[in-house]
């Protein structure tokens, strides 16, 4: 059984612990979504260091609907914030490529985060910062990240919880009920992740934890997509010489 | 002794082997700077691919005084180029960062990397790519990169090679001497890299590669700059959960 409360605290001791050892005094900045993800590395950072030392940094892509989610927790934690609006960034660079290169939809998803992560880090390299990462195991999993954009950071907290067990510690944080159990999406496309996906996090979560997935198709589905995705989870490849 | 033409054919057969494993069929994608570390992963990757497969991407900030090298580097090896001016990006993230926020120097000369970053995986992701790092093993050692900026990408060709033996191969490939022996220098910040790391690529290499710096005062910042810089080698700490 998952404790969820154990695991909380050890997090925060394991957040004050790397600030001591990387960055000591520094402030942990966080991209805010207002989904359960960064709400619940937010909550966690403030417990570990103070909410003195927690940055969130609101990112719409001009008029972003689920801001008011954003708003709601960097009001509950009660941390220092800032909205930088990335649209100018993006449809300056959209506006900067060649006319005959042909945009695909992959490209229009994945370069909002990639700007929103160059944001965090201006904001933290201006303001003694860390920047944390907020992708959570299940995600890693089946590499439902954007590379190099929300999948980067100075530090991950999440990165070994399923969504299951990322919610069950934002509960045993007190976190409100709406920001943590909130319909997962990304934000970027309009539709919800498990959409996305074509199965459940709850079925993914247990297939990790567990092994177990019935249904064969989904299994091969998550194995095929996990394989595809296991190079986001380390460097990329080097040439090696051999030197005499 | 290093062997240039023996080291440019294994890299030509390992960038090869790589995009057999990695991306079949895909081309790739180089920032190209008019520095010799484009210019010689450019020109290894037109030995291995073929020339039609290989897509330089030019990425002046405004005005950018060396952007001449970058098209001699292209014409010389008659590959597909774009030219995507970044400034708009740039100055469209700085315009948006909230107002009482001080950008370091540091923030203004990490960000442009960070926009070329997002620029070479916009293009990549829409022409069936795979981004070339152009880093190498000297700038490496001591961490004289940007974070998720220009130390990105999906393969690496240089970083194992110090700037001396980049040099040697791009000397056995052919490529003009001025592109291949020009003063490096970030194209940042107006300085020299040399200047701003404070000692010579020469004296860095030989000591990567023998052990040996006779002069004390910069063994002893070489070796500082490379253990405060170790962790841009490896993914982000992560906390892990004991779970039972």
């Amino acid at each position: 059984m998952f404790d969820a409360k154990k695991t909380k605290n050890e997090a925060v001791g394991w957040i004050r612990d790397w600030f001591t050892k990387n960055g000591d005094g520094c402030n942990a900045v966080i991209g805010i979504s207002g989904g359960k993800d960064s709400s619940v590395v937010a909550a966690l950072c403030c417990e570990a260091l103070g909410r003195d030392r927690v940055i969130g940094v609101l990112m719409p892509n001009g008029v972003q609907p689920d801001i008011d989610a954003s708003k709601k927790l960097v009001d509950f934690l009660g941390i220092r914030n800032y909205t930088v609006n990335i649209g100018d960034s993006v449809s300056g660079l959209i506006g900067a490529m060649p006319s005959d290169i042909e945009l695909t939809a992959q490209t229009k998803t994945n370069l909002p985060p990639r700007i929103r992560m160059a944001t965090l880090y201006a904001v933290s390299q201006s303001m003694n910062g860390r920047v944390a990462n907020t992708c959570n195991l299940s995600e890693n999993w089946v590499g439902y990240s954007t590379r190099y954009g929300d999948d980067a950071g100075d530090f991950g907290v999440l990165d070994n919880l399923t969504v299951g067990e990322v919610i069950a510690v934002g509960d045993a944080l007190g976190l409100p009920h709406e920001l943590t159990h909130k319909v997962p999406s990304d934000g970027l496309c309009g539709k919800t992740d498990e959409d996305n996906l074509g199965f459940t996090y709850a079925v993914l979560d247990r297939y990790i934890r567990t092994g177990v997935c019935e249904d064969e198709a989904t299994r091969d589905r998550i194995d095929r997509l996990h394989r595809a995705n296991l190079f986001k989870l380390r460097r990329f490849d080097c040439y090696e010489p051999q030197i005499d």
